[in-house]
């Protein structure tokens, strides 16, 4: 019957977590992939409208729930320092889109984009 | 790497909404499936740890937000009334299940069983 009426909707949020604690959800990655892509949290955290400070301490907690870092932070420096994803970082934001894209195929036609988390 | 190492998991969180109102969840749906097997709100309510008043109000709710009733409460009578599950209510509980079990067959062996609404 979901899918029977057009405004009808199913939503699917997903999130990994490491000894439950949560690693990664949707806005973490969105967060990392900006940094992958800027190599500033500075810039990520602008392109997200969340403040630095929010921004630093989400990457912190990554980290620590990861066990090892998925961000590298480099301060100082001529550039203000920078930021960029560890190959396990790029491996850990591949793995949750695949698995977003393999939720959302199961979900069917009525499934919408996984709410931010 | 979430699935390398067995303190990774996933968590998956569905729900059902119809025109942008929620009208199923896991919490939801197990209340529901409560009142199918005992035939009232008010022992369905107890089995979950929930007041009646809560329990009647997710009920109310569930009605509106499907926009025709999934649960049809009798009032009154010498049994002080009673509470069934339509033949709607039925199937989009039913559907509901078939949607978790597909998702949790994609998330593949990482996931656990989605949590609670």
């Amino acid at each position: 019957m979901f899918s029977g009426q057009s405004d009808w909707g199913l939503k699917v949020r997903v999130w990994v977590e490491r000894g439950g604690r949560k690693v990664l959800g949707r806005g973490r990655v969105e967060l990392l992939g900006l940094i992958d892509q800027h190599h500033s949290i500075s810039a990520a955290a602008k392109r997200m409208r969340m403040s630095y400070r929010r921004a630093w301490s989400l990457v912190r907690d990554i980290n620590e729930a990861a066990g090892e870092p998925l961000v590298e932070v480099t301060t100082g420096g001529p550039g203000g320092g920078g930021a960029a994803l560890t190959r396990r970082g790029r491996k850990a934001v591949a793995e949750y889109h695949r698995l977003v894209r393999r939720l959302t195929r199961a979900a069917g036609p009525f499934s919408r984009p996984p709410s931010r988390d």
